[in-house]
């Protein structure tokens, strides 16, 4: 049977990649999509997330998010990164569909009490509307079959400042208290994306393996590849988001550690990831407490890309 | 609250060190050990246990377990490396205390009803008695917390044959329905055990820090050593059973990958063990219907090396 998963996101191009995967993939069904601030506004990640579905022809729900972080003023987005309209520029005809009449919390609880125990909600953006999740319905931790959080840097440096990947620096309170918390969590930080390059050639095979999915991906990528280029000097994009879904299809591909973990939520280095492996004690008292979670911290970038490419092949329209 | 264990052994010197360091851990609760052929024979295994518990001032329980494989004859003891009394030559009294009244697989059956999904059952010898377990009561897969069994070689090569590791070569029928059945598995094979060794100096400060259980480790541990010096080259001994314990207390010390597993039972790799990473496809049927387990695959030597120092040091008597 189907994994059901509803993705927590702000597209975003590795967002619309990963959105891709989900909906190419037998083995999950896309329940829906709720949306967040980061790469783009609340309002904007709505909107690009019904153009996606519609665009691919899938009837996930949509259910808005929050607008703004729990505990800080909202940074800009990253228009940067992935382009003012969060798709590097690449024009997907705006639905018109409308957004679910839930809001994402009371959606993703209602959700989790229609199939309990069947839900992997996949986080790629900010941690705020799960933040909201667990302060509106703390039962939500026994309501979910797993939660795989895209975020945070925790054995290498981050990448918006050298101690904070983005989605935990644009909301570091919510993450400090979703990682706190304990559900069967899995997370997906750079650790385990940095070491995968989507290159142009790949692309280009994407987009003519699977014209539909692929071609806008491609599309995308060129500007997303662009700022990797100049900024990090890399040649071609890393598919961050992706990870949090691959964790479901192809486990195999990931490296793991086993720890407690928390984010850093004021000071220079807020938004760092701090981690302590399972077991071990120090004198960081704000590990105790916290539960043990399974950390993607290495991936074989083979295995991983072969299988992006095999799941968009075989979907093939 | 301390976390209930049995272990399955064939003491064995580095069973010594599992043993040894399962009684000092405050949070674990060594309910019993279940005795297997391996590095000696099944009697000597119960002698063996018996003496090292009351050695050691354990009253936990010994349950004497299989005499010999499930589908084939059994192998010769490794006296080479663990000496003739299955302690390189260092003699632990014989205690006079008596085996438990039931047999291994009857007392784990019986442990697990009286203590439903409490009890983790760590296997540091051939599966003979899991597998056993399995045939016995298929339930048993609910009714234990966790299973962690040190066996195998999943990247790296056997030390039996360059294929087969020798807990896997001492039963592949048994260990191979182990690593198939539906029960939360964590695979301790030489991929984490080879990267620690216990140097002459490691195991000298041991004995001074914790005479009682630390002294008869050391003497063993220099008949070990040799075979390690002589055989591999190494200028100290591999504490292998020592993992699956240390799983459960410092699982941080630890890279996983996730898979199918599965054991050679005939033919010149008999005794290898096969993998398949999680979400990968291949023409090899064999994984058809096996579940994910997660595979120790990796250790950070240092943080293995100091917990098992730090535990033994506190306990101190």
């Amino acid at each position: 049977m189907a994994q059901k998963i509803i993705i927590d996101t702000d597209p975003g191009i590795d967002d619309a990649m990963a959105i891709a995967y989900a909906i190419a993939h037998p083995d999950i069904e896309l329940l829906a999509l709720t949306t967040i601030f980061g790469n783009v506004r609340t309002h904007e990640a709505t909107r690009n997330a019904l153009a996606l579905l519609d665009h691919w022809g899938s009837e996930a729900d949509v259910a808005e998010g929050e607008a703004k972080p729990i505990a800080m003023p909202a940074n800009e987005p990253s228009y940067l990164v992935h382009g003012l309209n969060g798709f590097g520029g690449v024009e997907i005809p705006v639905s018109r569909r409308k957004k679910h009449s839930l809001k994402a919390v009371d959606y993703i609880i209602d959700a989790s009490k229609r199939h309990p125990g069947e839900i992997v909600l996949c986080a790629v953006g900010p941690a705020t509307n799960l933040a909201r999740l667990l302060e509106r319905d703390p039962e939500i931790v026994s309501r979910l079959k797993g939660v795989v959080v895209m975020g945070g840097a925790v054995h290498c440096k981050g990448n918006v400042t050298p101690m904070a990947e983005a989605n935990f620096w644009n909301d570091p309170h919510a993450a400090d208290m979703v990682l706190g918390a304990s559900w069967p969590l899995v997370l997906a930080p750079l650790d385990c994306t940095m070491p995968v390059l989507f290159t142009p050639d790949f692309m280009h095979a994407l987009a003519r393996e699977s014209p539909t999915l692929g071609r806008p991906l491609a599309d995308m990528a060129e500007f997303y590849a662009r700022f990797y280029r100049s900024h990090l000097g890399l040649g071609g994009c890393v598919p961050h988001d992706v990870m949090a879904i691959s964790w479901l299809t192809v486990p195999g591909a990931f490296r793991l550690q086993k720890g407690a973990l928390g984010v850093l939520t004021d000071g220079p280095a807020i938004g760092q990831t701090i981690f302590q492996p399972g077991g071990t004690r120090s004198r960081a008292t704000v590990f105790e407490g916290r539960p043990d979670h399974l950390v993607m911290v290495d991936t074989d970038p083979g295995l991983f890309m072969a299988d992006y490419m095999m799941v968009m092949t075989r979907y093939a329209r």
